[in-house]
């Protein structure tokens, strides 16, 4: 799929697509490459440094001992390397939607991979009972289907029915889905591994198709001034 | 500094400046010209839906009673808007650091202008109760210098003297600093409103020059394989 995505920016380069080999195959693909000589762009999807990619090649460096450095080099260096930042889904989905990370927000992923079910519990209670605007990574999967309504339930205990939760499926891209919708409807709507759930916290509300959480608690700036 | 920060993409276009005006000046007089035609672009630093004017853009828009729409127009619309993402000021910063956002996190902004100081540390002392990484906005002002003081020791009652703590100031411009420190040490740095600070979970480390929190608790993956 990002082969796809990023044809429109290649001239001529040399494309390794892993097909089904997993990213750890496909870092340790990358590095190689890089120590061989080659200048190599390891594309990841949204912000390669949220759940992204960037994280597991710096790992994968330090376990094999090779140390990195800035692109200007030094002594020292093995691999120059940098990380380029991007728009992560969060605010592609965001800009979609409106406005609904004007204020504090947490992210979390509903992944129980390689975390405990109980520490991603913990955070959406914490992020629930402190008014966050909670963005939620990795909704749903084929295999896991149960967590979703698991958490609503959780945040309902903290927030009205009528909060607006808005739902982002491929966003920017070939089949994107906009919804706005309710805490209390949010689980009607389908979602998969590629869509970003946002919901508001107390001051966030729909309006006029968007969805818009206010800066501040104290109505500090008059509109009408 | 948005105008100079621009100047290089610009090609005739008239340049609105307020100067010392403020926010909603700026944001009025925006919807002022694009309700007399003029296509106009209100330009944020960073991503204009994390912190920045997208919300104000719209909240104004409402309060005035005006009707947006997508570019591509309708019948109901007042004024086509389209909220464009950008890089946040986070992500620059994760990516000036290595790879601290690879796990939940919370983004929380000191400023305790708009909202009251009550809600910013219920929300610190949840995320940091919760094992998130805590991405800190607005850390010190001239006039507010002993909130960033106080947010420390509430984390340091959750998390080792040695969490790595990253503290960026002016990602990707004129002036930018990047050092990684550590939770009892940060408070030694300079930090002002154009600083990001990241602060670890309890997986993250340092090593090499980087940052990295690891993606999950369970070592599910072997680095070895």
């Amino acid at each position: 799929m990002y082969v796809d995505l990023v044809q429109p920016l290649l001239s001529g380069q040399e494309v390794v697509a892993t097909g089904m080999m997993g990213e750890l195959q496909r870092c340790q693909l990358a590095i190689d490459r890089a120590l061989a000589g080659a200048k190599v762009a390891l594309v990841s999807s949204g912000d390669v440094g949220v759940y992204g990619m960037a994280g597991l090649a710096l790992e994968i460096c330090r376990e094999r001992g090779i140390r990195l450095g800035p692109l200007s080099g030094g002594p020292d260096i093995d691999l120059p390397l940098e990380v380029i930042p991007g728009v992560p889904a969060l605010a592609a989905a965001a800009a979609l939607l409106g406005a609904p990370l004007m204020h504090d927000f947490v992210s979390i992923s509903l992944s129980d991979l390689l975390t405990p079910w109980e520490i991603i519990t913990k955070r959406v209670e914490a992020a629930a009972a402190a008014d966050f605007v909670i963005v939620i990574y990795n909704p749903k999967s084929k295999k896991r289907d149960w967590q979703l309504g698991t958490v609503q339930e959780m945040i309902l205990k903290h927030r009205g029915a009528e909060t607006p939760v808005g739902i982002v499926s491929r966003a920017m891209r070939e089949g994107q889905e906009v919804t706005i919708t309710s805490l209390t409807e949010m689980h009607q709507h389908p979602v998969d591994m590629q869509t970003i759930i946002i919901i508001g916290n107390s001051q966030t509300y729909a309006a006029g198709g968007y969805m818009i959480t206010p800066r501040g608690y104290l109505n500090k700036y008059d509109l009408d001034d």
